[in-house]
């Protein structure tokens, strides 16, 4: 397997170096983060909580109507699990409250893009009441594929699994003992009913983190159908403005 | 004067710059853009409809009860004198709905915050639907200090005006024929009642912008008042995270 031979797989390493990063970066400051009941939330969450201790991270558990049941019981199972504190708040009153305003919310994607920046904008709330940092949840797969909302789920203080292929975070999981259900699960960014990431994506995880590592190593992609290789590249183009600050016009 | 001896203040050559950079990094779709009834967003406005046509540019007018009804007054004077379309938002209902969901919002600075990133959310949500740009309004004197809320007013795709200082916007905005009543209002981000951006920084814009322009420039600071130059210096440190992408733990 490609990914396996060159990826850094030990988890010890990756563990503490976030660890390292989030006492480092926090600068003695609470974190808050979304708690989704997924498997990349769920991962931050254990880390921050062996670097700077369970009364400093909080987490918020914010379900709207596609999620499943399923979720927010997860959710609330790791902060259990954690003994963090937590909030449950529902988005679905906001998220009427911007349809009920305008009427550019009219689709799924557009209404899945809102979701992600009522959920940061609460995040925000939160920390900025409590003078805390926030942390991303996302990993290098989405990030590299712009798979994500501009100023939505990216947006956040720190990343610490932001260096981590999709496939390591699921490693590093295993190795923190995370609850099998949340490892188990088909990942999914949970913003309309039945969306699937690999599904949307149209690429495995798998797949897809050894497409990216062969690229950014400048490896040989011949092993690779050209089909998933330009789809990937595809995604990469198109989402490079996601990945950047605004582009200013200089003077 | 420091700024003006060294400062480009050659209006027509920065009407051009920002003309072809808007036309350049548009690549063909409209643009959104918020309209406070302020300066800055007014010039950018002026500059994207000689850019890329009337036709291209919508503007968002996004009252809360914080602005005057002065504010809406000239923002829709400016749309009507570039004939460009526009709808007027209310966020009040939206800011209510995020306040009866969660107590977090509970002071103004917090609220004020909200409502920025309320302004992005719905900016965003019709720049999707219509697959369109947002211009961002900010100058180089706020974006140096902070001035902003992180992913709210400085979350865009381009921004135009960001390498000009607030002393430039306005003489640009003279040079525009800008209605002098937007030229001539006292500066505010409008984020509670009462509130004026120089009272709040605790500086005139003029004098912020000669520092800021010393500084850059690494020139003589000594005829400066010390204690201007350390509230700048503090506002310039603080605020260095919100000039960034959110910092990525390196495995």
């Amino acid at each position: 397997m490609v990914l396996a031979a060159a990826v850094n797989f030990n988890m010890e390493k990756i563990k503490q170096k976030i660890i390292s990063f989030i006492q480092k970066k926090s600068t003695g400051k609470p974190v808050v983060l979304g708690l989704s009941g997924g498997i990349d939330s769920t991962v931050v969450a254990y880390l921050a909580v062996q670097a700077i201790g369970k009364e400093k991270v909080f987490g918020l558990i914010m379900p709207s109507k596609t999620n499943t049941k399923e979720d927010e019981k997860l959710a609330v199972l790791v902060s259990n699990i954690l003994e963090i504190e937590y909030d449950v708040i529902n988005i679905e009153n906001i998220l009427a409250s911007y349809q009920q305003s305008c009427d550019y919310f009219n689709n799924k994607l557009n209404i899945g893009n809102l979701k992600a920046r009522i959920r940061m904008s609460i995040l925000y709330g939160l920390a900025n009441a409590t003078k805390s940092l926030v942390l991303g949840t996302g990993n290098k797969s989405e990030i590299s594929i712009g798979y994500f909302t501009k100023y939505g789920d990216a947006a956040c203080d720190l990343l610490p699994i932001g260096d981590l292929y999709k496939t390591q975070v699921r490693e590093l999981a295993k190795y923190l003992k995370v609850p099998t259900a949340i490892i188990n699960r088909e990942p999914t960014a949970g913003l309309w009913i039945g969306q699937t990431d690999e599904k949307e994506m149209g690429i495995t995880y798998k797949l897809l983190d050894q497409i990216l590592f062969a690229m950014s190593h400048k490896k040989n992609l011949k092993s690779f159908n050209p089909i998933d290789i330009e789809l990937v590249q595809k995604y990469i183009d198109r989402s490079e403005h996601k990945r950047k600050l605004p582009t200013i016009c200089k003077i």
